[in-house]
């Protein structure tokens, strides 16, 4: 997977894109990761990227030609690759597990991220996603960029030692993960609970499946909502709320 | 405000506390931001962070004694603040900028970033919050973590230069923010809306105001759930119900 990323702070990405599981993905070639910073593709004498708005308002918006000018560029330097144009933008569709495995099936991925009060509608002809991690507001799209590409290249094939690990995560079985325990049995007067010790496996598993059904019918029934139960999780949540 | 931060991969916060607006709100001492690896507390020979989960299972756990020990010591250090210990765990209250907000107000957030499979359930004895940016799945928790510390800091007094600006962002208004423009008044055959360029500031606000509702309304309408409409505001979606 190629994936670039428009901004204009590209060394927030340092830390973040080098060490850890990313760094290790783009070491093995898996993925190759480019900054750009759009600054230099303005073509006004002071390399200019935002001005007034128009109508008023309060702070700069990031004017259209430097971010357009670059993303020709990386199209151009790209002739053949599909891809798909990103806009991080907190009105945009909201991103999720789905949106992060679609994500991880495509070839090319271009970021654009924003700053200051936002950016001229314009350069919306150029792209093809507007996507929000979440309802709430940065200082701009690079943190937000890096969640989506650290969620999307976990998913890369060969990225995590252990694939199994990818299919057992919260939202991909559509229900959060139970209570887990490692070493030592008592730690500071809190114990294991008993079953996870008794070397019983079926009896393990119903309890790790009942904790964790407990766990989303507390958390998050909208889960549940979109979950076809079985016979079994039907009588658990009317054991839950005897109990509540 | 004081932040310290739990994690086993301290560099990867590097670009990003330095970089932008939270490195300046650091040189300017509104915040104090510190990294902890946890790793330095573990009580065996080699440092180990992590085993085996009890009942089997893919992948390994954090251990609690690093962490528990790790926040006792920055207890010991603060014996005098008011802490909000923050597990960052994708089972946690959804974030969003009332959180945000809420957050903006303490005097000392402390981080914990989990990483591998999960952690050791006996950890959250020592922690007040477990928060979820959302339903997607990161490598850590050391992404998560930033989102927050920027979308707080940001909300500090005298960190953005112009305050007015934080009052007219998408979440704070209640609405998504209206299509904005700047010079040039054509790029490459786009035009800036006309009334933008009239000068009539009552036209120009009403025109921001309607093109604000009519986003949220394509967009987010569950966010129109939560507003008390304005007779305009009805008018305008019926006009938009028509439009459509």
């Amino acid at each position: 997977m190629k994936i670039n990323i428009l901004t204009l702070f590209p060394d927030m990405f340092e830390g973040p894109l080098t060490d850890s599981i990313i760094g290790k993905a783009a070491e093995k070639e898996i993925v190759k990761i480019e900054t750009t910073n759009f600054r230099d593709f303005s073509d006004s004498k002071h390399k200019t990227v935002d001005d007034y708005p128009f109508g008023g308002g309060a702070g700069m918006l990031l004017k259209a030609q430097p971010i357009v000018d670059a993303i020709t560029h990386i199209a151009q330097e790209n002739p053949e690759t599909k891809k798909r144009v990103i806009l991080m933008d907190p009105a945009g569709k909201k991103y999720n597990q789905n949106l992060a495995e679609e994500l991880a099936q495509e070839e090319h991925l271009v970021f654009i991220c924003g700053h200051y009060e936002g950016y001229d509608e314009r350069i919306k002809a150029h792209i093809t996603d507007e996507i929000s991690i979440g309802d709430f507001i940065l200082t701009g799209g690079e943190l937000s960029a890096m969640v989506i590409i650290d969620s999307v290249v976990r998913l890369l094939p060969e990225v995590l030692g252990n694939t199994l690990s990818n299919q057992t995560d919260s939202f991909s079985t559509g229900l959060l993960e139970h209570p887990q325990y490692t070493r030592p049995r008592e730690f500071r007067g809190q114990e294991v609970p008993e079953v996870l010790l008794s070397g019983n496996h079926a009896k393990i598993a119903e309890w790790q499946d009942k904790e964790s059904l407990r766990k989303t019918w507390i958390r998050r029934p909208d889960m549940l909502d979109k979950l076809d139960l079985t016979q079994k999780q039907k009588e658990w949540i009317q054991e839950f709320e005897v109990g509540n």
